[in-house]
């Protein structure tokens, strides 16, 4: 089993309460890639400038993470963004972004990439994400959508195409109720699924995730920190675990999502605890199952009935 | 096993996006009651005016809630609040509180209440709540302890000696960040725990509650649902519910905790589905274990390790 991911490869400038990170690698499909390598064989499609690190493919390369159709462009920099988060850590402002070789991306899906059965579409312009579903053969895959509320307000008919033609969509709760004008996530999830997606995830950060599908629910609580030192790229960490999960549970029904989504909130509650990529990068099955242990002994009780 | 509980029984005046709900039965001691008596008998102290009705005497008696600690005052009437809620029902409006009875109210605990092994100190005003404590034989008692923003604005060192005296505190987020001015919901757990109780509750409306000891931490999601018709006394029907379970679990350990905030739960997520009391006033065994299920359908899943 494979995972395509379609995204950006980046450098974030951070700042939090806690520091600055200056100029660290981020970008939507580097934070999906990591997470997800760690339970499947990644294919990664983007883009980068002349400024990406060379060592940077090299490490990809051990993580069982192709390149292959990452295009490097030898006259512009890599696509660049600064922020800063609020004191809360719930909230960030933009300081700068530089569009740089995102600006004019066409993907081009390499031919060894035909065979990934998942897909996620991680955070970038629907165009570029329409352009990867035009580009796969036809085939029996699992693909999950994940957006921003940029795409939502400039993009809109751009992202219903591509809303059409998913299994899945990952978004926040903020963002679902813009895209929707519904306040109850409920009537949210319905009116997203009559888009086309047969499954909808909604997080909130702190407070969990749930997942819908037409006739099911669940919640998967957060676990609560003491300190979030970097919140950039939980929501990427968590749809690579939860692809990765699936990838390797090789299923995609109701029970298999759920547990999906406790593993994406397991590697989103790593990714939170260092600067960018630092923390999804030392990471292993034991460290992994401690923490999926921490996430079980949060939520079991024992009661049935009175 | 009984469950003294001290707290407001009010009319109350509630409009929400569904309508109005004109002069209904309302009050801290009320919804806590309500909710309790399906697990314990209860012994109310509360103060009424002349404009309470008999019939609700009548109807607690029924349920196994004693009222000889309820006085009646025969020349005010009582304690009244009308409020609005805004269209997404997480935030409201007072726009009308009359004291009346509660003005002047100093509790009195009938002698046949001192066997009652749980205390609820409802939210009032913390004097009325230190009274019922100086009231008290010694003996060996699980006391919990709700209050509001109200009280931690006006009466924070009444509410500093009440905390000292009590093994629980429930309250919500934006509460607890107020107590402790620690955003971290960890921090401002461990913060309250220095004031004196052994475990912490913090509420946080449809996102769940969490459940502190210093060892431990449990996190029940709340029921998503489509509508939200009343959120009003969902916060004391969750204890009512909280501390009926514990009283009829006879433990107050972490786990029996932990299922007491789920049955907490479960009475809030009742509560919320009609104008006041009136959910509360229809249910039984069946129809609490049906909604037990949902809470246990809605968190479960099988994954223990990858």
């Amino acid at each position: 089993m494979s995972i395509l991911v379609i995204g950006t490869m980046a450098f974030d400038d951070i700042e939090t309460p806690f520091g600055n990170s200056d100029h660290i690698i981020g970008g939507s499909a580097s934070f999906i890639s990591l997470s997800a390598s760690y339970f499947s064989e990644i294919n990664i499609v983007s883009i980068v400038g002349n400024d990406y690190p060379e060592t940077e493919f090299s490490d990809f390369k051990k993580r069982k993470i192709c390149t292959e159709g990452v295009q490097r462009v030898r006259d512009k920099k890599s696509f660049y963004w600064k922020g800063r988060y609020h004191p809360d850590m719930n909230e960030r402002d933009t300081i700068e972004t530089q569009l740089n070789v995102i600006e004019d991306f066409v993907p081009v899906i390499p031919q060894s990439y035909q065979s990934s059965e998942f897909v996620i579409l991680g955070n970038i312009a629907p165009a570029a994400q329409l352009s990867v579903l035009d580009q796969l053969e036809p085939a029996q895959r699992f693909i999950v959508l994940d957006t921003m509320n940029l795409w939502i307000n400039i993009a809109n008919p751009g992202l219903l195409e591509v809303l059409k033609r998913v299994d899945m969509l990952v978004l926040n709760d903020s963002e679902a109720r813009l895209l929707t004008n519904e306040y109850s996530l409920v009537k949210a999830s319905k009116k997203i699924m009559e888009l086309g997606p047969k499954s909808v995830i909604i997080k909130k950060g702190e407070h969990g995730a749930l997942l819908f599908d037409k006739q099911n629910i669940f919640y998967c609580p957060a676990l609560p920190f003491e300190e979030v030192f970097d919140p950039t790229g939980a929501g990427d960490s968590f749809v690579g675990g939860l692809v990765g999960f699936l990838s390797q549970a090789k299923s995609v029904d109701f029970d298999a999502l759920k547990n999906a989504v406790v593993l994406g909130s397991v590697m989103a509650s790593f990714c939170i605890q260092e600067f960018g990529t630092l923390a999804l990068r030392n990471l292993d099955a034991q460290k992994i199952n401690k923490r999926l242990d921490a996430f079980t002994k949060l939520s079991k009780y024992s009661i049935s009935s009175l």
